[in-house]
């Protein structure tokens, strides 16, 4: 090493110690004579002091060095007389005596700091320099820790990594492919894997009891906000099993990781079917830091004259605690937040349970003081309390009410950063209808099995059959999901042929699992984490981006190395390929 | 879970205690009135018992199964009465009380046994199947076992895993890159990364102290015997470091690995110049378990009529101890081997030191007793070795003769699979002369420093500047390589000059880096090691496939799975291709 000690290693005990640092200049201050620099390095900051009493010659040297020179200096530890409680070297500083440059830098983008003066596509396209910044760094050891302990963890419990192929086969089912032309097969082409699904269920085919693998996978979507088209999840999969032993399991792994990483215990996990948190929460990944349930009011408010709810699917509300003292304008802001797009809703009905025990509503006209009152008793509420409500058709009613309910919940602090609530929801349905395309689509994927209870309603009641499928939801994140998958070959023909797929079809793209079922394929079932989504929730942050070292734009470019770019026209025709200009 | 035990946990002591088992069917023995099956999972295989007297039901049920049916059984666990010393569970069997049938299984196309029947095509076919057997298993879990505790040991200390993009840029200089056409980005590519090599580079710069990652790299080759386009390395960066530190941890590493996975304590790693390594063992991937080093011959027999000898660059050979009674045929033989185009040699000169004191060659005519008892002199032969000489160009002896001199070694059984020789190759040339294109390569890359002493050498003398760049051997395998990179911005401009690179060129490939360069980049190094080679090496198999849960064939092609193949024309249109057709 060109070094003996890192930058935040030393402390009182090593006083009098000869050391040689290495790092970079954080920053310098000259008190005239004095002139102290903070040496940055990996793991910590050390203070180095000059005196042109001691040493003129380095004293005058270190002023012509600026912020991020790299420099090697050696000196003597020696107890600071003026302590720094901050940081963990803050007791010590090194004389240095002799000096060395190893490069020097140019002014840098933007300032190396926790609060930096970069905007964040300043900071994407010299993300080698934003790496520097503590934050940066720190998300980035935590995913390495959260890896290396999950690894451990399943390790312990007789998992087997192994590494699936990411040169696959393209099937249409599903998202977009990324594509890889073969110049070995002209007109043919790999696909990159958007997850390991049929080579983790033919391990378990090969015999293999218990695989996970973190995992690359890939997925050509249109952009959207915090989507990545690379993303990495800890994949696995299990023979023998039920969704009680994937519950146990995958539990003991969070827990583990909280334990490990965090120092907390997460109480005990949820179990909510599909139907009850889209009842309660209008979602299917609700966030249970806080209550604030929907009620359904249509018994209550309905057929009393008022048009809106008379002709609504459905009305419903959630109560929000001690709000009734908020204003017209309040109320206002709040019909316009649920009037835009993204939430969709058609209005918002207030009824105010004030304190002086009247109760006052947006809907006076058509509802008595008694009706309101039922209304109130619905939802349990207390004076002081507020009830929004809205109205219409169910589906977008529940979505609008849980996005309001999740913003009330921010508003009122209610969602609590250092406090996890983990959750399974369960019983999902098995197929989505598709208007579009007027067919029904696997609404996790067509390798999951029905319930067992629900396969005779596989021939006659399509939209009702329940999949064997669950999902890890944490603080209203969707973590991860899985489930039992289906092994019996007749089984996965009547998937196919429910997703409307010809026999021909499905065997052109799923033969050779097909094939595989024909030998002895086990019962099984997995799941796969997002792991950029659950290293981001760890890190308190609500981008994945900030949790990848080498990220990519919403609109999928990698700014720093300016990927994706043209090619030479020789490349192109060695893979057999023209680009094709729509005219 | 299904089962309560697995099929290779039951031992003497759970005699008595009720089980569950779930596997497949190994085999089945009925001995009239008692039928046997070997139920066999992941962890090993358990023996069941079903007598017709203490439930004919059973038993008669039992009897219509086949090899890999699927199912799951419950009984008692009792001492067997015919012991089997050969497997762990073989002092117990199970007294079946229930059996269900979990999946059925038509005959397997070749024998789930040790010992198959399955040619290499047809179990790359059924791979899944292929899996099931022990050997394939056993070397799936190794490389498993190997990953883990290569991290544990990196992890240890303190090496951080980051994962760099798997999507990035296309850099023409190396082997081809595998490219994924981008549909948001009309004409746009990425490309699948051959190494991590720029963006450890850049977490060096970002301050990251010691990076690993294992990962996939891609190369688009031409496929040779043994090459997988799709491969795994341990790949590793550290900055503030000499070779020496590389050296010692990956030292360190290999050893435990060995201790960890094999139980052995290999012997200290030695070191030789890329130059010591051509001259003794005419490659720089020498086996260190043999001697049998090449001997240079010029001084001594030039100039004494012999032409082949006289008019060859160089003559050089190896003693192959007590072989002088080698036949005429056996000789012949050797010649007809090393005249094959693969090792390309014109022909073959023995020289017998015969047991009874005098010296006969294929060359007596033109050489006296005494010139070949000088020859023998400088081989330090003794009576009853063999001497086998070649002569001709420089480079094509030495590459003939270290063929010759392995082939030697493994026929008489020199090459010990259980000794593990660990080897460090330096000084390995800078560039290599392409007749071709006329034009210098960098040997590693172009990110590899050349030695301090040599940069002089850099104006005047390209071909005689030697890289600080390293190798690791062993047992004449390639394991890993990897260099001190150039920090120095005018060094990395001087570099890619001297690669015929004009400055533009280098700033639209590596411009980034360039960029880079001028912010305090640290003097930094690393090393990769082919993953897939090492698990090889351990599992005693010449072939990384072995080694590989889903290979490709030597074409490139996953049989398994029918990769690469044909996409929609749909598909096509929207990354905005059209398929070129040489016409």
């Amino acid at each position: 090493m060109l070094r003996t000690s890192t930058c935040g290693e030393l402390r009182k005990d090593d006083c009098g110690k000869e050391v040689i640092l290495c790092g970079w200049i954080q920053r310098m201050r000259d008190l005239g004579g004095m002139t102290f620099i903070d040496l940055r390095d990996h793991y910590g900051i050390a203070q180095l002091a000059f005196s042109i009493e001691l040493n003129k010659e380095l004293y005058e040297k270190a002023k012509t060095f600026g912020r991020e020179y790299v420099i090697k200096v050696s000196g003597t530890v020696i107890e600071r007389s003026n302590k720094n409680p901050n940081i963990p070297t803050g007791e010590i500083e090194i004389i240095v005596n002799s000096l060395e440059l190893l490069n020097s830098s140019d002014n840098v983008p933007f300032t190396i700091e926790d609060e930096t003066d970069g905007g964040e596509e300043l900071r994407m396209k010299y993300r080698y320099l934003d790496i520097r910044r503590n934050i940066v760094r720190n998300n980035l050891i935590l995913r390495h820790r959260m890896a290396f302990e999950a690894r451990s963890f399943l390790n312990q419990l007789d998992f087997v990594e192994v590494e699936t192929p990411v040169l696959i086969k393209s099937t249409p089912e599903g998202a977009r492919d990324f594509l890889v032309p073969s110049r070995m097969n002209a007109g043919q082409f790999y696909a990159l894997p958007q997850s390991p699904q049929t080579f983790k269920q033919l391990l378990m085919i090969g015999g293999f009891d218990r695989y996970f693998q973190l995992v690359k996978c890939f997925r050509d979507e249109d952009f959207r906000a915090d989507r990545q088209p690379e993303f990495t999840q800890i994949d696995c999969e299990m023979s023998f099993i039920t969704k009680k032993d994937i519950f146990e399991i995958f539990e003991g792994l969070i827990r583990h990781l909280f334990i490990k990483l965090k120092g907390i215990k997460p109480d005990d996990f949820l179990v909510q079917s599909y139907h009850d948190a889209m009842k309660y929460y209008g979602t299917d990944k609700p966030d249970l830091r806080f209550g604030m349930r929907l009620v359904e009011l249509n018994d209550i408010v309905k057929g009393k004259g008022f048009r809106v709810f008379d002709d609504a699917e459905m009305v419903a509300g959630i109560k929000v605690e001690q709000c009734a003292a908020y204003t017209r304008k309040q109320i206002d802001e709040l019909t316009e937040w649920v009037k835009r797009p993204q939430i969709g809703g058609k209005g918002l009905v207030y009824v105010k349970i004030n304190t002086d025990g009247t109760i006052r509503s947006s809907i006076d006209k058509f509802y008595s003081e008694d009706e309101l009152r039922k209304c109130a008793d619905a939802f349990n509420a207390d004076e002081g309390d507020l009830l929004l409500i809205m109205a219409g058709d169910k589906a977008a009613t529940r979505k609008a009410l849980g996005e309001l309910r999740l913003e009330m919940g921010s508003r009122l602090e209610l969602r609590d950063p250092g406090k996890f609530k983990c959750l399974w929801i369960e019983d999902f349905p098995l197929l989505e209808w598709d208007e579009e395309t007027k067919r029904y689509y696997a609404m996790h994927h067509p390798f999951t099995s029905p319930l067992e209870e629900d396969i005779p309603k596989l021939g006659t009641d399509l939209a009702n059959v329940r999949a064997n499928a669950y999902d890890l939801v944490i603080n209203g994140v969707e973590i991860g999901g899985g489930s039992i998958r289906i092994h019996d070959k007749k089984m996965q023909e009547k998937m196919f042929e429910v997703l409307g797929m010809s026999k021909e079809e499905a065997y052109k793209q799923f033969g050779f699992l097909m094939e595989a079922f024909r030998y002895g394929a086990p019962p099984h079932g997995g799941i796969a984490l997002g792991f950029d989504r659950l290293v981001a929730l760890f890190a308190g942050t609500d981008s994945i981006r900030d949790v990848i070292a080498f990220p990519k734009n919403n609109a999928g470019r990698d700014i720093m190395i300016d990927s994706p770019a043209p090619i030479d026209e020789a490349q192109l025709k060695e893979l057999h390929l023209k680009l094709y200009v729509k005219k």
